[in-house]
Order: structure tokens, then sequence, then C-alpha cells
């Protein structure tokens, strides 16, 4: 199915019912306060009781069948959760943590993994449309994500990466230019001059970031970048592994490497494996077993748990203004940062 | 809430609209085709789509409104997924897996982790059938599972582990056995006499099954089975590391290691971390890194896509016969079960 056939779909479904989120942006008043209403739950202020009678009035409003199925009066919210692919160790942390945080609200979590096809990841988004999720936290690919305006109600907060082409979107970001700075630091200061930087798809903002980060400690500290020393576009540990052996190979190796995401760490661990030398490197993203290789992986880390509660707030205090929240990061010394140079 | 309450609430949702898998089972259909007939899509069978015709007018079943929502045909099957822990590298891996394959089908998938509470496990599941899910795969926990017989309406597929309590269930194991049984006979190749296990919950059938091949193995070389080298119940590889670490310091210490689950493996390494010993172990469940440590950690491992596909197929074809698959296993040595005694 091709983008073009989703565009013609999403505009059959027009018009359509309103949802929860339109009886919340109507009456001003959170996801949380209509599930409560519509649901019959007790101590819900009477003057948001009235708002939200009067906005399910004015829209038209039903609650679908399977929330009357349960008569009993539990909130019945959906939360769609978009992203790359699950089976990575971040993704899976997060679906965790995004589990976890919705579970607090009684929610049920849908999620859908697009690879690395930005069709498959509007066909996802579609289809939780199609079938009534009432909000979607999306870790979002490099494509334009335009036409996702086109879906007023459906309430969305992307997480760790900016949408292209969107301008007013709620994103709950990390620290990225501060996480690459930090990494890139902490090598120049154990004398490491030859920094190479292992990168994945710089359309990413947070790719990008934390590039951005890199080059700006190695000009803070007077070192020349090197082009020779970056490489791009790496999504596979497998690939990275082969581009670090090339890197260790040149007649002027680097000493040290950053790593911009847990794939790239990966993929140096696989190459040092087979070499003598002893680079040091710094990753970014924490994984399991981090602190069990000898020297243990140092790591640009952060709490993926504050990044979904962060993400399923935003969801349920819709604003009529975009938001931008950054977790903050930190880096963790395990010994791998702090080899120094031969 | 109590598994009273839970029980209680189930109760009160009956008696309940008639659902797809109603409908499928009524007509003697599959629910994909119970789906391609609502959806009216095209090249189904007369003769079956006058059988499913007749099962909704006798059940009196309407398609939800999400369904209808999509007015084009497309099939609209929602997947439960309840499982112990997303972000545990065997259920991250299985959720990809079943998600791949409910793909295959249009579906989408729902999914929720009851950590250690059974408690948890069953609210999830009530949760999901009051919220229309059209079928579930569940990894059961130790506890009583009779209570699911009450809801004859809803799907479900048990994987790698048999429900206590439910006679007639459908599930999809490992071959456990045989995998304990050539984890041991590996090591008893090389040499090893004293040979721990270090283990899970015992009320899991998985971990039952592997612990029994473990012990056949031995019986079968003649070795006596020592009971001061089988360590049990350990769900968490910080504590696994404390007890490897108390059994290389007896006396009279083992020279290998089988463990029964990843988390065990990764505890083994936590340990070794620390110790100058090199004893041989063998791990079972296979993990993204095990190839990069050295050694190798030599593991037995499976298709966890087939696992996930033979759960979705028993899932659109229901049986009125509980059905049991095995899905074959292999042992993949990567050097650390290679490891002679000292």
């Amino acid at each position: 199915m091709t983008a073009r056939d989703l565009g013609d779909r999403a505009a059959s479904l027009n018009p359509r019912k309103p949802t929860m989120a339109d009886v919340a942006r109507h009456a001003g008043v959170s996801l949380k306060t209509v599930s409560r209403v519509v649901n019959q739950e007790p101590h819900v202020r009477a003057s948001l009781q009235e708002r939200v009678q009067a906005a399910i009035s004015a829209l038209g409003y039903r609650r679908n069948e399977a929330a009357a199925r349960l008569a009993r009066g539990a909130t019945m919210l959906t939360l769609g959760l978009v992203m790359e692919n699950i089976s990575n160790e971040f993704y899976a942390r997060l679906a965790a943590a995004v589990e976890a945080a919705a579970a607090g609200h009684e929610a049920l979590v849908v999620f859908g993994s697009y690879e690395e096809s930005p069709d498959k990841e509007r066909m996802l988004i579609e289809s939780m449309y199609a079938r009534g999720v009432d909000c979607l936290i999306v870790v979002p690919s490099a494509a334009d994500h335009a036409w996702l305006a086109e879906h007023p109600g459906l309430t969305t907060v992307f997480v760790d990466r900016v949408p292209p082409g969107l301008a007013a979107a709620d994103v709950v970001l990390l620290d990225d230019v501060w996480g690459g700075r930090a990494a890139t630091e902490h090598l120049l200061a154990r004398g490491h001059r030859r920094i190479a930087l292992i990168s994945d798809d710089d359309g990413l903002s947070s790719v990008h970031d934390r590039a951005s980060g890199y080059r700006r400690a190695l000009r803070e500290a007077g070192v020349a970048a090197d082009d020779s020393l970056v490489v791009r576009g790496m999504f596979d540990p497998w690939r990275v592994s082969h581009e670090v052996t090339a890197l260790l190979d040149l007649p002027d190796p680097p000493t040290a490497f950053f790593a911009t995401n847990n794939r790239a760490a990966i993929g140096i661990l696989h190459a040092l494996r087979e070499r003598p030398e002893r680079p040091a490197y710094v990753g970014f993203d924490d994984f399991a077993l981090a602190d069990v290789f000898n020297p243990g992986v140092t790591v640009v880390r952060y709490d993926v748990a504050r990044l979904a509660r962060t993400a399923v707030d935003l969801l349920l205090h819709p604003s009529p203004t975009p938001r931008r929240v950054e977790v903050p990061v930190e880096l963790v010394a395990r010994g791998s940062g702090e080899l120094p140079p031969p």
C-alpha cells in the first residue's frame, strides 16, 4: 500500500465520528477527565462535568461499543505506540515504560514497528486511527509528517525525535546536544584527539543533535574535525563492525570512538572482539549488558521511564500550543571511555 | 484489584455481545474467514459465506464501531499479547515476531506485561476481553488458569508454558526437555561431572522440563545428581550472580553451569567478570550479545518467529479439540560450553 493510497483512505474516513480527544479539546479539559465523566466515575467536579457534557452534546459524541461493554465505569483509553522496532533494546524499554505509565491511567497499549519504512509508519498510524485508538506516542522516522496535520482528532506526542514537516507538534526529546558534547569532552579529557563518530541517519533529529554536540566539543577544544573519522547511516551492528575495522586499519587510526546509539556501540564491541587495539569508546543509550563487558561500556544514559511518563502526561493534558520537553541525560563511566590513547 | 473482584467483574459482563470468534466457532470456520465475510472481501467461497451469514444471524453478531469506521473492507482483527515483561529480550523478540505474524493478517497487537503478578495477568486478560480484543496469545504465569474457562468467547493460545489448571488449551511450546538434555550432554561430553543447574520457578512448565532434561542426561551418563549444585527460583541476574559466586566458593565447586533462561546466563556472566575461574556454561535462550563475549556464549536457541507464527496460525484456525505444538530447539556452540574442566 502506498502513501497515496493511505491518503485516499484517510480522506474517505472523513467526516468521522468525534472521539474522546475531540470532546476534551472542545471542553478544554484533559482526556482523563472526559473519560471519568463518560464512565461516571465519582469525584469529578460538577463544573467540569457540565463542560464535558456540553461538549458531548455539541459534538454528538457517543462512547464506543467496547467502552459500553464494561458497564462498571472503568476508564477505557487505548494508547498507540509507533516505533522503529520493538526488538531493539531501546524500544523494548520504552514500550515497557509507556505500558507502566499508561497502566497508571488504566490505559492499554497497542504497538507497531515500522522498521525503516515511512510508508509502514503511516500505515500503522492510519490503522490505529481507524480502530479508534484514543491517542498516540510516535518515535517518528526521518520522513515528512505533514500528512498527520490532516488528523486533528488524533492526539499525538512524538518521542526521541522531532517529526519533520510538522511544526505544531508536542515532542519529548533527550538533551542530545549535551549528551554528544559530554561524551566527546570525556574522551578529550583523557587525551584523545582522533575521535571517530559512528552515527545513524542524520535526518533523525536525535542523531543530528548528538553529532552536533560532538563537533561542538571538538571545536571548543581546538581539535580540527576530520571527516575521514565520521561514519554515517549505520543501522546495523554488523555494518558498524565492518566500518570500525576499516577505521582501525587506517595509517593514522582513531584512538577513540563516540557511538550515537546502542546499535553503534554494539558494533564497536563486535569489531574489538577480533582486534588487538584497545581504543576508548562511549555509547549513547544504556543497554542491559553494558556493565558485564570488561572494561564496562561507558555510556550516556537517561531515564526511559521519565521519557514515557512525560509523553503520557502530555497526551492526557492536551494543549492548544505545541510543547517541547527535554529530558536530561548523564554520562556513566564504566571503563571503556576512560582508556588512555596508546 | 483482587482476583475475586476480577471474577465478579467478569460475571457482570455476561451475557455479553457475540464476538467474531463466537461466529467462527458457530460456523466452524476460521476467524480470518469471518473477518473476510464481515468486511466483504472478494474471493470467499459462497458456501463459506452462507455459513458465516447463518452464524451471524443465529448469534445476532454485529461488527463493532471501529470496524465499521473502516468502510473499505480491511480486516480488523486485534490480537492481545500477555507476557511477563516486554523489556526482557525474549519477550521483546516474541512481541516483534507476533507483530510481524499478525501484520500478515492485517491485525494489530495490544500488549501487556504482568511482571510476576498472576493477579495482574488476570486483570490484563479481563481488560483486553472487555475492550473487544478478538484473540489472545498468553505466556502464562505459574498460577491456576481455570478461571479462563469461563470465557469461551475469547480464543486463546498459550506460548512457551502450559497454563496450570486449563486442560483444554492450545499451546505452542519449545522442545524444552530435549534442550535441557542436549545442553547437559554437551557439557558431559567435554568431561564435566560437576554441572550446576541455575533455574527459575519450577512451577513454569518450561523451566520444569529443561530441568528434567538436565537430570535425564546426568542419569543416562551415570552421574549422580548433586542437589547442592541446583539453584531454583532465580528471576534476577543479580541474585544469580550471587549464587554462582557462592557455588564457585564451595570446597568442591562445579566446573560447569547450565542456565535455564537468558537471565540466568547473564547472571553467570556477571559473576565470572569478577572471578579467576573459567567454568564452562550453556544457556537456554539466545541473546543479542551472546557472540560478542569472549568466549562467545554457547546457547540452546530456537526460531522465535516460528513460535509466533505457529501461535497466530492456531488463533486464526480455531479447533474444537485442544492442540499442542512443539517447536524444535538447537544447540549453538560459541566457546563457553566447550571449555574443559580445570
